[in-house]
């Protein structure tokens, strides 16, 4: 079932969760217990019983063993490209200042494309290098990046091309980069929300476009940021243009834009800790995934979303870290995992699946987030028996090798 | 000022947090910036201004630079020697089940007990090796472990054993050795409390101590666990052979517990849930330090306590990870501490002072938790700008280098 080749790498596991869901209801993440895997030109070639590998097809080939080896994670929403700390505005925040407070004293999103506008390409493409690294040691092997900090032309270029720069690292996870096009507003915008969203469309989206720079629009439908009106023409274009979309909704206002994601066929919905039952069912009839956010809402002290609602109505769940400097300041995927577990009451499996297979597709990747013949080879082994516990709150990383397209990026010493 | 030798190492920072209260209210972590700390001989031998470091005294020592240092941190709760894992309990508690259905049902305590009774000291001993080096990669260099799963002579001496095992690599943090004599029921115990507090008394407690195996002596006085009365007559002992004393205390219920470690003059009482005025004045009045421990709140769902009648009662603040296998799968201070601040409402400076010098304190190392000419060079040089960065929920290791008694026991590749 498996021939040899002295190339391959073979990685047998006692518990290989492959995320393709086996016959069974009982067995939603396709486990297979005694397992291999075996790995040809950073694809996977076979997947089989451990019991069927004999020593000829062993031949040459290098061999890991592990307890537990799941795919490579994926974190389908992060602001990973941030420069810069915003610990007084978090400081703040915990001793009771809210978003849109902190927003109007020059805090928030402004505060850090300050840091990004006075810093070089080189620059955050170092630190968004080191970030990527200590991602990649809890596991990651894709990672979306969004920019959306610089907010105009020049800024926005360059952390686009620093997320370009870092991702060529051969120990970096594959980075699928997002324009975050309409994050918020600039101080020398004055207020018009508009006329920037119009500018946005027009000239920065073009330039950059012309550069491929990135694969996703994204927009901040929100309340205090970007209404449906101001978004529409620009992600409408980028629809046009062949580009995914994925929008930022109903984080503390429910102002239409699942609706809007809907309309557009958005790969994804992100944060929804406020869209109501018609929105939900216009993401469901045009199958946009729900990308969920624990960790912001943890340090907003916010509800959850209405996760039950979002499962009767079939939309399929993502969990992400949406790594970034003032909500989420974390770069722990796992982290966000075990919030969704205990604040969203995801169960285990919805949220192996939400960190692997749901959130590959939501990236356009179909053959990224399980394991099987054909799938990219990105395999994590852990030091940990079982899935349930990848989502416990470790709060450290608990991988002990990360292999992403064949090659090993991370082995724990 | 701070004259040379070659053996020295200083530490040139530009945040230094001395966690020694300044003079000023408005500091009161005692930081002091662009400053230099002097260690020799595993103490640290001068602080002071980096302006005043001049060439001379400078020769010959090695010199590290660092954005922010802190004393090491001080995990004063864990039971970190524990063996297994209990991921399929975790599940079962976040699908809705409670922690006493789960004690009733054969799981908590009494799982972890099993697999300790199952596993051979250098078995328990490696386990703990690999955790410890995971806390230490966390910042920690100082830890309290508690024993607890063995539940009868032989086991809990084999536990007790490991600890002191683990704790003699050169890059381990100091170990704190608490006998956590009674923590729950073994099965053969056939339901008798009393008999078996009396038991662990005048047996378990005879020969452990003997053989120097603690420093500490602990009991979990809880409605499911064990009463005042049960434990007093080992507490007392204890505390006559000069032992000290933590307490498990109004974890679910308040049964008194509070007092009796007020009256037992005890080092901490630890989780506090649910402790009323009067266990809090008698707390206050006996200078007993609270130990807060969010992480088992997290996951079990629960109010935090009452910091403002804590704080109000005057009694210092400690906060730790409580590291266990049920209610605290986690090896990660730092992730505590985001807790303490998001869920318990610390101030910042409250619950780094709760994991240095507070915690310190607890387990009676004045010496320790603090950067002060004579302290203990312990100390953690951080890739973060700000004391505040460290109480976010990181989720990922940010100390770049770990100093225990003057060596680098860590440093981040």
């Amino acid at each position: 079932m498996s021939s040899a080749n002295a190339a391959d790498t073979v990685v047998c596991a006692k518990r290989l969760v492959t995320c393709v869901p086996g016959a069974k209801a009982s067995n939603p993440l396709g486990v297979i217990e005694d397992a291999f895997v075996r790995l040809r030109a950073g694809r996977i070639a076979a997947v089989g019983l451990r019991r069927d590998l004999d020593d000829a097809s062993l031949a040459g080939a290098t061999i890991f063993e592990s307890e537990l080896v799941t795919p490579g994670l994926v974190d389908a929403h992060t602001h990973a490209a941030w420069f810069g700390s915003r610990h007084e505005e978090y400081a703040l925040r915990m001793a009771g200042a809210d978003y849109e407070t902190i927003a109007k004293h020059g805090g928030g999103i402004v505060s850090t494309m300050r840091a990004v506008r006075g810093a070089s390409q080189e620059a955050i493409a170092a630190s968004l290098e080191r970030r990527l690294a200590r991602m990649v040691a809890q596991g990651i092997t894709t990672v979306e990046v969004k920019s959306g900090y610089g907010l105009d032309l020049e800024s926005e270029r360059k952390q686009l091309r620093a997320m370009r720069d870092a991702s060529a690292s051969a120990r970096a996870p594959r980075v699928v980069p997002t324009y975050l096009a309409l994050h918020a507003l600039p101080p020398e915008a004055a207020g018009d929300r508009r006329g920037y969203a119009t500018r946005v469309a027009d000239r920065e989206f073009e330039e950059l476009a012309a550069e491929r720079l990135f694969s996703f629009v994204d927009a901040y439908i929100e309340r205090s940021a970007f209404s449906v009106d101001d978004a529409r023409p620009l992600l409408e274009k980028a629809r046009k243009r062949g580009f995914g979309v994925r929008l930022h909704v109903g984080q503390f206002a429910d102002v239409g834009g699942a609706e809007l994601a809907a309309e557009l066929g958005a790969k994804s919905v992100d944060h929804l800790e406020n869209v109501g039952d018609e929105g939900r069912a216009a993401l469901a009839n045009a199958g946009v995934r729900a990308i969920l956010l624990p960790v912001a809402s943890f340090t907003l002290a916010q509800q959850p979303p209405d996760v039950e609602a979002l499962r009767r109505a079939g939309i399929g769940l993502v969990v992400a870290s949406d790594a970034n400097p003032g909500t989420a300041p974390t770069e722990s995927l796992p982290l966000a995992l075990a919030m969704a577990v205990r604040s969203y009451g995801l169960t285990v499996a919805e949220t192996i699946l939400g960190a692997t297979r749901e959130a590959a597709r939501s990236l356009g990747l179909d053959d990224t987030g399980v394991i099987a013949p054909g799938a990219a080879a990105d395999l994590v082994l852990w030091d940990l028996p079982h899935e349930a516990a990848i989502v416990q709150p470790q709060g450290v990383p608990r991988a002990e090798r990360v292999i992403r397209r064949g090659e090993s990026i991370f082995v724990a010493r």
